[in-house]
């Protein structure tokens, strides 16, 4: 078990107080044990510090006075937070916990190659072709189509869907009831105003290290790929439309959609809500706001916004009372 | 089977023409046949009322002129209509109505702790440590993660997927493809631009009465607990991201997003599309109307909006115009 | 196999070149190869039509000047390219694709009545007098609910939850995660403020031709039906409230919501993102652009918007700023 010494050697800054406390998980401040390391900020109550149990904290400089634990004093207490987790394997409870290789309750076709060290949970379904490779889960009535594959150490949370041919890259963590590589939504009207379907023949293809949240939906492409990058985070109830590339890192916050063809690029910061055009090319390094819609392209470098904030009734009818002239 | 008159003597109102009726289900007016309650509001054509076979009909003094069945006038038409329809168990179809204890297809690990009275359908999962109340339903392909808790009499449709450790309280109905307990969404970027995972280590904890709409995600906190209170009622694809808090009887309309750590108070009714900043805190008693960004905090008893309604396309190229000046 | 001039006799237009390459695929200009029909159109950079190893090519008169290959020529490319795909029977591969039959891993109860012809994929449910119809597949995982109903030639993907009772028409495609027939979300206060349920105890009957979405959510009726017409087309994370009405051939993009008893007409392309509240109701052949909010009725024929477009941070700063006068 490290020391919080050896910790700060590792990763860096510097311990102020007794740094031989041992460190073997992290936790909250006001959750935090012996054992455990936390970390505080400006926006906690200083009570929460001043009265936490943790056996060390990370925290700024600039807000280390009178704190009563021993400090690992660094310059982004939450990165480091974050990465001594990880360090520490800190993840909540897994399912199927107990479960090692295939399960005799799993539905494995023939013709299924699943790598030895692979867990496949009671239930899940994986079809002819697939490919599972080493160290991945894939949890109870996950079902994984044909031909897909799933890199090695990726996560299938239980109740995800993977459309045949769909590839995952490696240490990819898909939540609960992500559907990934559903048909794009093509249709033509013909001349009777019926809508002809545009066969989605395309593929869906995820990075290394990318993140999908609960019941995220991500589309194949109609004739070539949908491409999400290496590293990309994309929250809960997220739609990603037919042809979309998104490039490495950038992350998306819940209850986005992004339509058809849009490319979207890397190190992007994508509030919640925001909804992207089809067709739309966003730069990289490009913030968007919470609950704006992008119709227009958005050069390198640019933040914008359109969200409209809520206000009391009354002010809100006057408003809506000039759009009418 | 209740007279018309036994129904008002239990719960108020008065009868007007035969109360003799037997009343042993509810229907719509234009659907009732003999032994069924419906209710009559002024937006409903008067026709429906005059043609109904009804065996009554609960309506207000001031709609009741002309009414040619049986009246039970009462204040709250639709409020009476909802309690007699729950005393006399209303329900639609049940899922796998025929299946009582464990069915031999489900899969339910060793160390799960299943009440006698409790029914698993076929294709579900149990994990080991999850506890199963008295009288409750787990539809079928639903996973219920380990040491996870369904208390006393509530109905997990099928497809749903709670994760370990999740605690879901008393008489809630958790609608198909729900997600309880997905790791919230918390990421930050190292020095060369990567994401960062920061573990979800916190709970998620559901009240007694609560109602989850179909294919909606509640994630667990990040360090402690996310917490819906008794008798929220959340319908369908609703996102409520970590750490959040809702108060109880608080009701929230489909589409709606609640972003981190923001806490709701009780009684709220928030409309449908509406989306609520990070740590945002709104009060009891607060109205937010449909499609409205909440982006700071509300006092309690405040109503507040911000849709924007739409209009002719050329009316709003001009407002659009307005704005790039 | 037939040859272009074959197809250009049957769908119509006029091949330039050499109409008697054989056509066995569809594919994009970048991907296809000998045999692959492929269409151009003047989004397209000209290098993918100059480059391109396509058998031949649908493209309009005005852009068929310089071009390499055997042209079909034709007032509607796209149109024609789908009509082809679909005679061709063009598709992305299917799950269980070995599957034919009732897979011995399928949960199948006695009393449901499958056609000899559908395929029930491994862990698939299926309760009690439900009708499956010929040619269906129900793919694995997916439940479908006692007495509902699934016409003729209709794919249900993994993971789809069918309630009991619903009526899905022929050729429908439910795609991966789809939830139909959940309760309307229907609740009235007591006099201490608790939600009471009022029951939803109508029906969803989906028409002929109709595509649903990844995770899309459709509630039954409260008391009567909620319809959605012959030909529609729904995509990913739409929810459509209980009591809606959808008239036949109507297009609604992502993350779309309908509210509650919404009616809206036949032909109507609703734009991604849009909200609509509950009662309204829209005409016929109306178009609504991506992200507007509807709050009153829309009469036929009609476009309206009120997508508030992104700007730069400043200048958004300055329109908010005049909100608060």
């Amino acid at each position: 078990m490290p020391s919080l010494t050896d910790l700060a050697s590792h990763f860096g800054g510097e311990v102020v107080g007794n740094g031989n406390v041992a460190i073997d998980a992290v936790a909250s401040l006001s959750e935090a044990k012996a054992g455990q390391l936390s970390f505080y900020e400006l926006s906690l109550p200083k009570e929460v510090l001043l009265e936490s149990k943790a056996a060390a904290v990370l925290l700024k400089k600039e807000v280390a006075a009178d704190c009563p634990l021993p400090m690992w004093v660094v310059s982004k207490p939450r990165l480091y937070f974050a990465q001594v987790a990880k360090a520490l394997n800190a993840k909540p409870a897994r399912f199927a916990a107990s479960i090692t290789g295939i399960s005799s309750k799993a539905f494995v076709a023939d013709g299924a190659d699943i790598h030895k060290s692979a867990a496949i949970a009671p239930l899940a379904v994986v079809e002819a072709g697939a490919k599972i490779a080493a160290d991945v889960f894939i949890g109870g009535n996950a079902v994984v189509g044909g031909n897909a594959v799933v890199g090695e150490g990726s996560v299938i949370f239980p109740g995800t869907v993977l459309y045949p041919n769909v590839i995952v890259g490696k240490r990819c963590i898909i939540h609960a009831g992500a559907i990934l590589g559903s048909d794009g939504f093509g249709f033509v009207a013909d001349e009777k105003g019926r809508q002809v379907k545009i066969p989605q023949l395309g593929g869906l293809i995820l990075g290394d290290d990318v993140e999908i949240g609960a019941n995220s939906t991500i589309d194949r492409g109609a004739l070539a790929e949908t491409k999400i990058g290496d590293g990309v985070k994309i929250d809960n109830l997220v739609q990603i439309a037919h042809n979309v590339h998104i490039g490495d890192n950038t992350v998306i916050c819940g209850c986005t959609g992004v339509a058809g063809s849009a490319v979207i690029g890397k190190n992007c910061m994508i509030g919640g809500a925001v909804k992207i055009l089809g067709h739309i090319v966003v730069g990289d390094n490009v913030m968007i706001t919470f609950s704006s819609n992008i119709t227009k392209n958005i050069p390198a470098g640019e933040s914008v916004s359109s969200c409209m904030p809520a206000m009391p009734i009354a002010r809100w009818r006057r408003f809506v009372a000039s759009l009418s002239d």
